[in-house]
């Protein structure tokens, strides 16, 4: 098969969303395969047919209490002056909660109320009405009725009244059988070792285990080369058993995207291209009958494409709606800008503070995983907006539970090692706390404090004229506003080189000198202030600096830089240095404290950080990363 | 064992349940035990420690693009007017989207920019950035970076995240295993056969479900009978291989309530009794340092008990916090009353009514499962309350999505069999909507659309004076609202009789005569009044009838009161008694119709609800059962 039959097509279409998803539920309308599975093992599966009780419960009158049957019109004489006695067998019986009244009586009379005169005979003072203390058979489920229609998730209490109604085996939904096909030459397994160039395949674990939680039957193929010939076969076999068929990459439009050449030869391709950003390079088409859906290689957009037509798919085979996300009212933090003519789907930071909920977006690069992993909500942007201002109101996704957000410590600032160490004490004491840190340097900290969009900032700035860290920037960014500077560490700075040191950096004369590749840090970031100090100081001036407009976002940044380049050097902290196995230089040391709303300092959540700072535990925790002295004594500063 | 040492206690503690928690939560101090496991197979589990990135995502420098990778340095002579030209290997490579960046570039054109003159030659015309177009190391995951903290539950993506880290098997909480203990000589396996007196263990499934639901192993052991040596025997057994003990019944203060001695016997027990309508018998203790929850027999007693108190020692063990319900604020449909000093747990219904959210209570009785099965949610009146009044604002915690809730056509009115059909038709055609039902009898419907907790009532309402059905009714309790009768069908009433109708019963008279047990609907049930009118025309008074206040809720309840006795009988409509296969006499034909506001009417939802009424398919159905002709060209009459 020659490669050059399958032309690079450039141009994607840009169809929406809703007339793509339309069109494949249409031409598959999937329907849903009974089965009888044991209604122990029925939890979370879909009803496809109504469910009738084929007995009732009780199925005989049962006595409520535990006490004595009898008929009610043998007691009607009783009355405290006039005692009435009964004898057993004829006229009662003892009977506990639960147990059959015998035909004969109806009623029942707790056992307080009656007086045992010995093993035959028991007084009664008061008459009993008809049917009193008697649970009526059917009071609960009446033979024949329905108990479900088709179509419902079953609960763990569903279970009980299937049982209940002595419906032993339940007829469900089968699950509908989605084969996942990974393709691309340059993929690994996770298992294997990695070398340059090599991906670890892990969509397809992702994919399978959205489909799983959404009810369908995962089937994840092995890798397969991107060989048309390779790409066919497995599309072959795979419509052949399956009710969907997703296959990831080779969706775009460059010279080695098959797949959407592969299918239109095959059977018919109904859209290639979406209104969408990210997730647009989307293929839908039909083999023998069979959806197939080509997503993006990018994560992201991976996994957007697999919810918007993947999961509908699934739901039309089970016959249930696609369920809708819980949504909320959030302010945002920064303007959002979106293209026109496309749905922007924009992945969203949320934060409790003050007690407003202000949204931020993340990266909104698709190929990012970890946005996916920290992101709160999803705020959808339609095709005629241009986008939002900050500081509009907009309804957001929420892809967590609303009271988690609502528990976060909203972290932002620098970076440094030893916050994940605090999120990770403070979720041991406190499991329904949640520190989420986002990495924008010690500038961004400040500002995103004064704008009440964080409630505590990791800071690490310098003041050139006082050489004092810290105080005076929050003086005069964050005049008239209540804060409180908490002393929280000293660390120390420095060169963050490879192995054995090979250009000899040891000050910023030798990194000029040496054409080191530098890795500086974004602007804003307090490392960033330190370096721009050192050249000040030594006269060396940004442009002499191979790799001065390079910005990395952490000091684990800086550090995964400088691995694997001997030419390469960074200015960054000790144990993200000593993390990678690489060779530290110390510059300066410096204070990095946390800079918090008085409000959030005096409430709950801020006293439980507070403590986990000056615990023990965690100061073991940090003395064993080393590089760093926590203040043991830190007396918080009110400005 | 003597039967008689474990004598009957007959005093129950009212401990307020947050204190009971607290305490079992202290002495189990539960904490997790880590297995790890393959990352592809976590999905749900919770991390047991901090996970940190092996490799860094890419961990080389990666084309973010189909093109070239160049030096940008030998880029900046470029121009529009000047066009460069660039040898491959040299100066330039052929990269697609995810290679690797040879060392001695640092930027990448688009193949788009780019004029391929020869196989080693191409033209550019604009200078590269440096880095441009360049995934760097650790972009999407640095290595040594925290990727989730402890307490964490895996979502898909998560999966995907770890993998691309390369870790293939996380550090998970082990599952905490939870052994559920049935107990009861009346219980039998729900494959069994029934008999009088028996009744289906189905307790322990629920339980096993919750367990499985929140993160739990569940051991769902075979029935103990009621004899204190075998109970004691399960526990001991138990106690050794479980992280928590679930007994089932036994924990109330009856005679063969032996739970709470034995706990005694064996170990400590904490409370015996909690402050809780329902769910008060609940025993809380500990045996070799094991938690014993003893949880009350009746269904709803036991799932409430084991969600206050097995969930919480769930989630201790798995250091997550318990989750908490979606709340909603509604309006109560009806006045609600409380035990002052008791927590009160009523069980609601919701209906999204006139733009507005309406509950009422379901049955209070504990027995009841269906009554959770139907919920939609939970009011909680804290003990210091008693009660609610008609149209108060209160918060409900959710048992059903709210979306599911909002959808639900809310079916209020007498019972009828084909509102199921129409209920499983309908979901056929929208599996978005669905029809909720409550059979309250014709005229509780009529009101409960007048005060608008209804969108739809079925009623078969007749006028003594007429004869005429349903019109006169609305026409004198709706006056002033728009409302619209559809006709739906004719059925007929009859006698419903045991097989053979051993008592010949033919008219009321005949009923009176052979003193049959007679089983009566409610008042305001349209059967109800269609007897009445009987008893009149004959001149039959009410105290002739055995059973006249004996009263049952739907047609199928009648039915299922005739079965099985010989010497009953019923008035109800054909289907219920072809249902039960029981015999029937015709007394009345009537009209059975529908009765909507005019804005439900109207809305998308009531439009659906009459074209599934009018389709063929929903005929053909009804015309199964029998019994009834569907009025085929009704037309609707506003009133």
């Amino acid at each position: 098969m020659d490669e050059k039959r399958y032309q690079r097509k450039i141009y994607l279409e840009d169809k929406p969303r809703g007339e793509a998803v339309n069109e494949i539920l249409e031409a598959a309308s999937l329907s849903p395969k009974t089965e009888f599975i044991p209604t122990s093992e029925a939890l979370g599966r879909i009803t496809s047919e109504p469910v009738f009780a084929k007995v009732s419960m009780p199925h005989f009158h049962a006595s409520a209490m535990d006490g004595v049957a009898v008929n009610a019109e043998d007691t009607y004489e009783a009355h405290e002056q006039r005692p009435l006695h009964l004898s057993k067998g004829e006229q009662f019986v003892y009977v506990d909660t639960g147990n059959a009244i015998p035909q004969q009586f109806n009623a029942v009379i707790m056992i307080e109320n009656v007086q045992i005169l010995d093993d035959e005979t028991i007084e009664i003072i008061e008459p009993a009405t008809p049917w009193q203390h008697i649970r009526p058979i059917g009071e609960d489920i009446v033979q024949e009725e329905m108990l479900f229609p088709q179509g419902h998730r079953l609960r763990p209490a569903d279970l009980g009244a299937l049982l209940a109604a002595q419906i032993t085996e339940v007829p469900v939904a089968k699950k509908p059988l989605v084969t996942i096909i990974p393709t691309g030459s340059e993929l690994i397994q996770a298992e294997s070792s990695l070398t340059s160039g090599k991906i670890i395949e892990f969509n397809g674990t992702v994919f399978a285990n959205y489909i799983k939680e959404w009810g369908g039957e995962p089937d994840l193929k092995a890798i397969v080369r991107d060989e048309p010939e390779n790409i066919k076969k497995a599309l072959l076999d795979a419509v052949e058993v399956s009710d969907i068929v997703v296959i990831n990459a080779g969706s775009s439009a460059g010279s080695k995207d098959y797949t959407v050449h592969i299918i239109a030869e095959l059977g018919t391709v109904f859209t290639h291209g979406v209104a969408t950003r990210p997730g647009k390079p989307v293929i839908l088409g039909q083999i023998n009958g069979k959806i197939v859906v080509g997503v993006p290689g990018y994560p992201v957009s991976a996994y957007l494409a697999l919810e918007w037509f993947v999961r509908p798919l699934v739901c039309q085979y089970l016959q249930i709606p696609v369920p809708k996300r819980q949504t909320l009212e959030v302010k945002l933090g920064r303007r959002i800008v979106s293209t026109m003519g496309a749905e922007d789907f924009v992945r969203m930071n949320i934060g409790y503070v003050n007690g407003q909920f202000i949204a931020n977006p993340l990266t909104r690069a698709a190929g990012v995983t970890m946005s996916l992993v920290r992101a709160d909500g999803l705020l959808v942007v339609s095709p005629d907006l241009l986008g939002y201002e900050q500081g509009d109101t907009v309804e957001i996704e929420l892809l967590r539970p609303l009271e988690e957000i609502r528990n976060s410590i909203v972290f932002s600032g620098s970076h440094d090692l030893t916050i994940d160490l605090l999120s990770s004490q403070l979720k041991r004491q406190r499991n329904d706390m949640r520190i989420v840190s986002s990495h924008v340097g010690s500038m961004a900290g400040v500002m995103a404090i004064r704008k009440g969009e964080a409630h505590v900032a990791g800071i690490h700035l310098l003041d050139p004229e006082t050489k004092e860290y810290n105080v005076s920037y929050v003086k005069k960014l964050l005049a008239g506003q209540e804060v409180v500077l908490y002393p929280f560490l000293k660390r120390t700075q420095g060169w963050i080189v490879p192995k054995g040191n090979p250009l000899k950096v040891n000050d910023v004369a030798g990194l000029a000198e040496a054409q080191a590749e530098y890795a500086n840090r974004q602007k804003g970031a307090g490392t960033r202030i330190l370096f721009d100090l050192l050249l000040k100081e030594q006269r060396i001036s940004p442009e002499q600096i191979n790799g001065y407009d390079r910005e990395m976002f952490s000091h684990l940044s800086v550090a995964a830089e400088v691995k694997g380049n001997e030419k390469a050097a960074g200015l960054g902290i000790y144990p993200a240095a000593k993390a990678m196995n690489l060779d530290f230089i110390p510059v300066a040391d410096e204070s990095y404290d946390l800079l918090m709303t008085k409000a959030f300092f005096e409430s709950e959540q801020g006293r439980w950080l507070v403590s986990i700072i000056q615990s023990e535990a965690f100061k073991i925790e940090v003395d064993k990363i080393g590089g760093y002295a926590v203040a043991s004594d830190a007396e918080p500063i009110y400005i």
